[in-house]
């Protein structure tokens, strides 16, 4: 069955990639447009790869680096010991080290590819919009789409594909082979961590140094071709939101997969021993992570298929995508029913089938929550973000204070659908087999209900992707000057695109929340296989653990000031260079007028940020990958003395509270920069005077309740786009890296 | 022994209530100077007394309310169970229920008295620096000194009164007492909390209010007699530092006092089971944190006492506040040891009294740390603090992207202060008996470091009210224009007085995150008392232990939310008031002419934000003290068939999460408002531009980089004045609040 099971999993993934090639394929036959949209076009190409080169060489030099340690560490380093699932020291740091430069391989070729057909579907979106807003949304959704697939399928394939290499060569009993392939997730995080600290701090840096001079200093409107900055903005969209979230989402479902898959494994031989075994077997059970993400991917091609606008281009696109994601979820979850159905089926506890199902409708409606969450705090029809509109009038401090209040009160709420998740699933779990029977489903119930919440996670990403998409999209079309008709459409898109952005942020939280306390369960098992005794707890009370925990709270924080810091200073290296350029402008009563003839130098500017984003990415990188390595030696070398498994536990307490604090604070980054975001723009509809005010004598004037707004919305910026986003990354790097390095801290 | 022991506290405690009323005798005789001044001192005082009266009938009507929700709780609710202390339900609610009360009524008794002597101190301060600059600091910190020994004092003889009280009429077991007297503490921080949300937010709206109008719309200086906001403002000073700072250091001293009793009980008695006895017997070392504390208060009169500037006041004053501090702590370190050794000797382990020694050093150098590393982040000298002004260049976003960048970034170094002086005081305790015994004293070791580092209490809650006192000082000079050798004089103390308020700020976290771990360990205890069962450990990956956790951490951010949304929407009442009296005065440029006979109406906006800090304080107050009960009780009904202490543990999962999170989000919140404002400081001392830009012409316009760094002080307002100081106060809620509610849980 484990053939099978494997060649069905591999097969459902290479349809996904078959498919994203398709979408290729059908996005590069539409037409570029005029030679000014292509200049454009083209200008953001060259940026985003010139970027996206250097950084690649970066990342693989730090991961070939660390490959290196790795493979020290498992081979020479660290003693062969009894519980080890294969019989060498030298055949452990192969394999680890063997999965985790696939995972690191992987993940730049997923982000690598995204910005690819990213920066190739914008400007075949704005050319479209000249005539259809048909063709314009369904090239920057399939556009997403490849992406979105790609990620998703290559994951599955790598995870399946190591497991049948480690199948067929490494003479290790199955269900120890998840623990030889963490590595792969591991990678991927490594990688995603970079791409996406070094992708988040280019594109604000850029946008908020373009926002600062251009709009606030001289006057001009966004994406404004005289703005020096303003490629470099556009180029940061793809390199942030594409490249980054790519590698993000590559990691998240590979490192859930293989944690689900330890998870799965363990709780089958339970079962096993207890008399209540499943009818599929151990593997069955073990694959069952694999299959239901591979019944998903089928979903989300359906449902990414489906969307379209009516004829009379009435209907709001966002609606159109609405219906593609509900068509997407609801087949998923028919198909995880069956998959439950299938492989989680034991004939002596009859319900426990369709109470893992329930779990995975579970993690579907956690999804949905914080969906509808996130909208309640970043959208001006609500509550939080007007008030932030009104205290812009008293101008930019209040306007930051109320930003900030609603960023952190906006984590209570997703933090009590977080804790009713994990407890229902837990309960629904722990109660599929009979109380009796002494065996507890309820750990891996959480991860079956991870499992749901990420059935669509291609569907997701496509939407996500979808977003710079647009957004370039629409700079193209302002920076070629396009008549206001077309601008009106690409607008509209623009629009969903930012509501798309944010959603699936909020997803991508709700994700790395649920999956947390899963890969915690994989660390702890992984730590008793290894260690061949149980770590019985994670004890607060005992203080060596409460110390790594208090460190893990504490790294987030520093993490996250790195992170912002990153980009004040990167963006106040392009004020400088924008204003330098500008300084020999006329001006008349402080007002630029700018000649017919300036052309800026758009090429400074991006060389400018991509240097400063490299540099800066490193040690806030290199901060999360040693902090744990550091907490886990210095008490092994220290304490463990007393306590064999102290070290470990300390790492635990360090894993958990960091995650329970990077899931807060990533919170209160995204969502408090989104409603800044969203307070400027509902100011931009008129509210509270608008964007200019006029005076009785028709003289127009800068309204400062929107420039206080303006304020917010760029001290919002790095929160929303680079710290926010590289915490999610952060969280799973932390679990990811304790799962591969836990046998060195025993 | 026992009775000499109680007797020698409450002396020590009598001799420090006679030292305070002497010092308030001595203050009061000073001169209160000329009619203007008096004019100025008397708006303040009525402002603050009023506010302080309707807040203290608020309070206590919440206190009376929950003393009858306890009594019912644990007469009627709970049943009488074996291991209770005392023989029925009623009296076990009669002596929870009373030493709630009295912990109270006292809390609001020592806030009072703070606030009392503070706005009288205030005038004299200002009076005496008309002649002698010696005098003046005399009188600011003799000032400060009666609400600090009086704080320390009255807490000390609450705690040893209320055990003599329990030991004549409550026939219980001696080591039983501290179970009944609990509520003391809880009783202080319910009033604390309240007491310092509603004068924090009165505080910085105020201030909030007076800058924004006054400094950045109308263009007067700070603490001009024209801004209708500056009385309010200086009240805010009296009833936010003084009368919340004190409520807020009674009941850490009550609490912490208790909690080290709790423990010192149980190991004084373990250690009798193991042959290990203490020659002072187990009620010897049970009161050795009493007596630790009694000796303290008496270093704290030596160091106070010794104050005073040379003859020709070329001495920093500063540095004569910082020779009176180190005297009272060596002075305290010489009777902290004399004090170890008498009590905690055993013969049999005769290295245990210099182990617990030492770990009183490791305290006293925690606070020492954590007060340098204040320094570092909040200085203008300093990097940190530097590049917020360097990025005030670029306007109020980078300045605000910059402080947020500081604030989360200073929390690393006091957490590995922290972790470092837990792990070593608590390996200190722990070898203090031979290993062999299979005696833990290292959560005594703990305890032990948390009273020396509180020994000398007295003399840092001095310091601090120092600070509201010579700020007051400064405005009746101000206000009432006297000449400018005397501001000169009144601004040296007023900078000191910062310094000392924003280190002693440093100081109340590093002894709230030393208690809050010595608190834990009591809640431990004493639920292993009550269920007659030990609490093996605080197990995070229990999810229900783990949501108990994740809902601790959420509590504190929306809490925070909560603080600073307060002081926006009250700051922006004040803002329109102002407005409304300014809107019909004459204006050339957009500048207001002030008429000579312009009087601003002061009371209607201390009225307006008496009324709004009283009505904005209730929600996040009763959020902290409902949320623990909450989760407790909803775990107890729905989960604890399974788990008899499930419920108990889940809640200290919370309240362990809850408090780093507090720690590291009051240091950020704290540091982070520090930084801030003394940004614009250094920007006033004339780097980057100073406050005014000279051009060629001679014209002077403000500077933008000042009016950016303008911006990013009045963030830092409700940060560090509200919603940081609140956050102190909550991680000891949480402690006390599960002390008195563990038996509920059970």
């Amino acid at each position: 069955m484990t053939a099978q099971l494997i060649l069905l999993v591999i097969a459902f993934s290479v349809f996904g990639l078959l498919v994203a090639a398709y979408l290729a394929r059908w996005v590069l036959r539409f037409s570029t447009g005029s030679e000014a949209m292509q200049r454009i076009s083209n200008a953001i190409k060259e940026g985003a790869e010139a970027f996206l080169r250097r950084q690649n060489r970066t990342i693989i030099g730090l991961a070939l680096l660390f490959a290196i340690v790795l493979f020290l560490g498992y081979g020479v380093v660290r003693e062969h010991r009894p519980f080890d699932p294969v019989g060498s020291s030298t055949q452990l740091a192969f394999w680890i080290t063997l999965s985790f430069v696939l995972g690191a391989l992987c993940s730049v070729f997923a982000g690598y590819v995204g910005m690819w057909v990213s920066i190739r579907s914008n400007i075949r979106t704005a050319t479209a919009a000249l005539s259809s807003l048909n063709d314009a949304l369904r090239i920057a959704l399939r556009g997403g789409a490849v992406s979105g697939l790609l990620v998703v399928a290559m994951s599955l394939l790598g995870v399946s594909g190591l497991y049948a290499l480690v199948n067929a060569f490494g003479h290790v009993e199955p269900t120890k082979i998840p623990l030889l392939i963490v590595g792969y997730g591991f990678g991927a995080s490594f990688v995603a961590l970079f791409a996406q600290l070094g992708g988040g701090i280019y594109t604000k840096a850029a946008d908020v140094g373009a926002d600062l001079v251009g709009k606030v200093e001289a006057g001009i409107p966004e994406d404004d071709p005289r703005n020096p900055a303003v490629v470099a903005d556009l180029v940061g969209d793809n390199v942030g939101d594409c490249a980054g979230r790519g590698a993000d989402l590559f990691e998240s479902t590979a490192a859930e997969n293989i944690g689900a898959m330890i998870l799965g494994a363990s709780l089958a031989a339970a079962a096993e021993k207890a008399n209540l075994g499943f009818s599929a077997g151990v593997i069955g059970v073990m694959m069952f992570p694999l299959v239901a993400r591979a019944f998903g991917i089928v979903a989300s091609i359906v449902g990414i298929m489906m969307v379209r606008m009516d004829k009379e281009e009435k209907l709001d696109p966002m609606e159109a995508l609405n219906r593609g994601y509900y068509f997407a979820v609801v087949l998923a979850m028919a198909a995880f029913g069956g998959a439950t159905y299938w492989l989680l089926n034991s004939p002596s506890a009859p319900q426990a089938w369709w109470h893992f199902f329930l779990c995975g409708i579970v993690g579907v409606l956690t999804s949905v929550a914080f969906v509808y969450i996130t909208q309640y705090y970043t959208e001006y029809r609500y509550r939080p973000v007007q008030s932030i509109a009104e205290a812009s009038k008293t101008g930019p401090a209040t306007n930051i204070i109320a930003g900030i209040g609603v960023g952190l009160e906006c984590t209570w709420m997703p933090a009590l659908v977080m804790g009713a998740a994990l407890l229902v699933s837990y309960f629904l779990g722990k109660s599929a087999f009979p109380a009796a029977a002494g065996m507890n489903g309820g750990l891996f119930g959480t991860a079956v209900a991870t499992m749901g919440m990420l059935a669509t996670a291609a569907y997701i990403l496509a939407m996500d992707t979808f977003g710079p998409i647009t957004d370039n999209a629409g700079g193209i079309v302002e920076m070629s000057q396009q008549p206001e008709e077309v601008r009106k459409k690409t607008d509209r898109l623009d629009a969903v695109g930012n509501t798309t952005k944010a959603l699936t942020k909020g997803y991508a939280v709700g994700s790395a929340a649920l999956a947390a306390f899963l890969l915690f369960q994989a660390y702890m098992d992984e730590v008793a296989q290894y260690a061949g005794q149980r770590m019985e707890a994670v004890n607060l009370a005992n203080p060596v653990v409460f110390v790594g925990a208090l460190l893990g709270a504490a790294l987030v924080f520093l993490f996250s000031a790195m992170a912002i810091r990153a980009v004040g200073k990167a963006a106040q290296a392009i004020i400088e260079e924008v204003r330098r350029q500008y300084a020999k402008l006329p001006r008349v009563h402080d007002i630029i007028q700018f000649p017919a003839d300036f052309k800026p130098d758009y090429g400074s500017c991006v060389d400018i940020v991509t240097k400063s984003a490299l540099r800066k990415m490193v040690a806030p990188g290199l901060l999360v990958v040693l902090t744990p390595i550091g907490v886990g030696l210095v008490f092994k070398v220290f304490i463990t003395a007393q306590d064999k498994l102290i070290a470990a536990e300390a790492v635990a307490g360090l894993l958990m509270v960091g995650t329970i604090t990077g899931i807060l604070t990533a919170l209160f980054l995204n969502n408090g920069g989104g409603a800044w975001d969203n307070a400027k723009k509902y100011i931009e509809t008129g509210a509270h005077g608008g964007k200019y005010l006029i005076a009785a004598d028709g003289k127009k004037t800068k309204n400062p309740t929107h420039g206080a707004a303006v304020v917010g919305d760029t001290v919002g910026d790095p929160f929303k786009d680079t710290a926010g986003p590289s915490l999610h990354v952060l969280i799973k790097l932390l679990s990811t890296i304790t799962l591969v390095l836990a046998p060195l801290f025993i």
